[in-house]
């Protein structure tokens, strides 16, 4: 069954919120997302900022310990405008050049999007780059996850197990993401969309945009997963929040571990061998409370 | 001037050691490197492990300040038999999940190598990879790098400013490294071949193997830079080596600031405009004392 | 005006939750607390373990950007037998030696308490601790803190700005600890007494035991902090949490500075001067998501 | 026996240098150092700057696998003019705190010392300052130890197991230091002496000035420790050495544990649950490449 759905009002943290829909396993969701800042596909401000998220989506069926599969049917900007910080964030760069940065100036940039051709193109171009052309869309939720555990509500500014503010350019178009129960219904959570984002998100945005969002929920009963996991065709993938970006990169080398473990019978030690000669790393975000990398092996290996 | 150079001695450390041979600005130098544990072509054990190196090559002109451009032309194992280790290091994987690994039991895995078509087979593969098939060879060297400053004599177990022990993938044949000299002649070292490597390097070797080695030295006089990069045709590339990843972030964030700054008239405003929206990042290590990073972008963004 | 309060129901987070009492600013609340684990002082379960908080109480007049001053009139534990976990956790170990720890044996201590004296006394020693003493209590809440802002509630197993489970040594008796009001009435929870503990609660617990306590609250109004404070008779004191240690050192210190700007008139260079020859840091916890370090100044030097 | 040494040069590495002096187990070396920057007592650059040591000293019969123990009989200024840099560094402030500093202003402090009285006064107060009363001396030793293994040559400026740059407060006159002998003869290196150090010296120096130093050498023989110990009368003591701070805890904490093993007949299980209950922690650097902490025990703890 395909719900649309017209959101009315947000959230900025992700918790056990009363749903505003109740949906079925196997379910799509037509729905839409304000940008990071709290603004409409018309530019009006309906919301304060913070990556506020549209939701929470009720799944029938889905109960704690089980996982909850999120396909990412389509994501795609709804308006010609958005808008990205124009400096690299200080703990990005070493502290002593980052002293030297014109943080005092203030600086943003907004960029016109061709919805048609999905291309972004810089409008006010800082010097030299007055010759950067279009550059192409990869339209990416930045922000997403489901209720966590214990009666918490988490901040929409960072992640966690129970995803969150991810920013990683790996959660676009086509993806279905794995996702821990840990409420009832599991409360499903999208919003913060960028139509284009580099590694890192190291300005502290992607080209922040209202995005027109379908997903597709199916419950995997009685699979207990830790942390979010993609099952792709070409790729296996494990994600870790955390910091410093150490402990996420042991957050994800562990869940990878446990899924090659659960999903395809390989023993730790199998395991070890098949990812220290296979495995690769990408990170999702250097710019959040806690940072993400996703630990992830190419198919093809699997035996 | 194309120099032949059979190694009789290695080095532990990356320092200014008395040159083995001294070439002139542009020439290449065939030479072998032994492998981690200090084996050469013949298996035979004539050097301490931990990295030795061939070396070091004094490069007549580079002075501190300049940059020395090394071009890896060829990188092939030598012989038909790798090893690795068989198990991910502790400090890759959550505390509580590396207490539950057989570490004890000393696992590891010997790879047959097949020089002709460049692939690796798992000698007796571990319970659940009888069916893993050949894997294709990426050759790289996992520790290379110039003399540093000031007397130093760093540990090949580790990496810097200078290069050194980063056993990131992308060190591989074809591709042109530039480092920043800190003596006169640079004196460069090169080791620690791998056949193939995961990012991260997380069971603490590649494929560890003796290789030919084939580099081309240039000079580039009165440029300075402060860490490893790359300027090459797909992509501009810059390293960060330190603990904890997050400052190997910063490092190699900052040196490819300085890149577009530098090489192609990108202000920090304009870099952090378009590294926004277009970086990528790389794990090299994750297992040395200190963790290696990369930086990059497409040139096809570049004005 | 002094409250005497009997809980009924406890919260394991800190948030928004319904207030179980409203008090003036200046009075006192005289209250008890259950041990980290659930247990009241009659050893029975009386909610599930993770730091169950007793509160939120409600401070009249408290608004968010004001100051709540909490001071710890006492703090004792109010039954005879404590417990604590009975190994270092690996994640304060190095990896490779935590391997080697005997976790599978699930050690755990029992410390008979004696209330007059007070004292600690391990009841079945490991070998080699035959001989040990009675330890001399030093009570302290391991958790507490006011409801954080836009809608969160924080699980009782880690810390913010909002405080939390700092299982810091000096948040004991007699002392008074400034947190930041982010919501109406500030809403104080209290929990997690430990009859002592060492520094960095590196087995993960103190000595855990539910606690008589008794707390005066007084709203600073107009005064906003970031982080929690300690204006003391001996040192002013400033807290910060996260990991890694090094971002809990930035906001302790970076909060100790603006406290010496805001409290005492100096200058950030004039701060600089006299704490680079003078600043202490304690460490809290190094066992919890978020770790914990004290930055402190002694009062002799404040001019 | 003692011996009266002047130095004539000096290494801003610690290595295997060629020994300055040769003494016997037992004997006493009186000898100075300069700066930090390179300067005598006489205000002379006798020596580019970065921790210049004073040594190597070569003690009879130290092998590697030995501990080497340093008594520091006599730490004390020579001069009356110390310098200190002006402003906490970017990396131990909140990075968005940081861009806001006043580094561009170049700030340093003079101070003046009385070295009859053992004090410390400010040539120069920043306003806010100016009743600043004489801050007693804590003399200490910033950067000491011994050559590393393997042939190493390590920047003064950064430490590691051998010792070197610690910046730690505890290592004043009266203390007697366990060290790892790594090559024949232990090459003791000493030098940047500190009138005076806050905790983590967070502005990059403490009051920096030459001193003369006394120290007492004693060979330990086939007792092998892998990080810097103190076996003092107050306190038993292990030193780590890394970045971050988490991993210097991991070190420090788990030589201590070592050292209760070895010295005190602790296991990990008993030496887990008493440091659980009493542990204090140091901080010594967090300014360096690697940063220092200790891990302490009261005596009076042990059995």
């Amino acid at each position: 069954m395909i719900h649309r759905f017209d959101p009315t009002h947000f959230h900025t943290t992700i918790g056990s919120h009363e749903p505003v829909l109740a949906v079925a396993d196997g379910d799509t969701i037509e729905t839409w997302t304000i940008d990071a800042g709290g603004r409409d596909r018309n530019l009006e401000q309906v919301h304060p900022g913070g990556n506020p998220q549209t939701g929470p989506f009720h799944v029938e069926g889905a109960k704690p310990g089980d996982t909850l599969e999120v396909t990412f049917d389509r994501l795609w900007p709804n308006r010609d405008e958005g808008f990205s910080h124009g400096l690299a964030a200080p703990h990005v760069l070493d502290p002593d050049f980052a002293t030297r940065m014109p943080y005092d100036e203030g600086h943003h940039d907004l960029w016109d999007l061709d919805l048609e051709r999905g291309t972004a193109r810089i409008r006010k171009p800082p010097g030299g780059l007055e010759k950067l052309g279009d550059l192409p869309f990869e339209p990416m939720l930045g922000c997403f996850g489901v209720a966590p555990a214990g009666g918490q509500a988490i901040s929409t500014a960072t992640s966690g197990e129970h995803g969150g503010n991810m920013d990683y350019r790996g959660f676009r178009e086509g993806v279905t993401v794995q996702l821990p129960v840990a409420v009832d219904g599991a409360l499903l959570h999208v919003g913060d969309g960028h139509a284009r984002q580099g590694d890192g998100e190291i300005v502290g945005t992607g080209i922040e945009v209202s995005f027109d969002v379908t997903v597709t929920v199916r419950v995997l009963r009685g699979k207990t997963i830790r942390w979010p996991r993609i099952d792709g065709a070409e790729y296996v993938m494990a994600v870790g929040n955390a910091r410093p970006l150490d402990q996420a990169v042991q957050h994800a080398t562990t869940e990878l571990m446990r899924m090659l473990d659960e999903d395809y019978g390989l023993s730790y030690r199998a395991g070890s061998a098949l990812l220290g000669q296979c495995i690769e790393y990408d990170v999702g975000n250097v710019f959040d409370p806690a940072y993400t990398v996703v630990a992830k092996l190419a198919r093809e290996f699997l035996p």
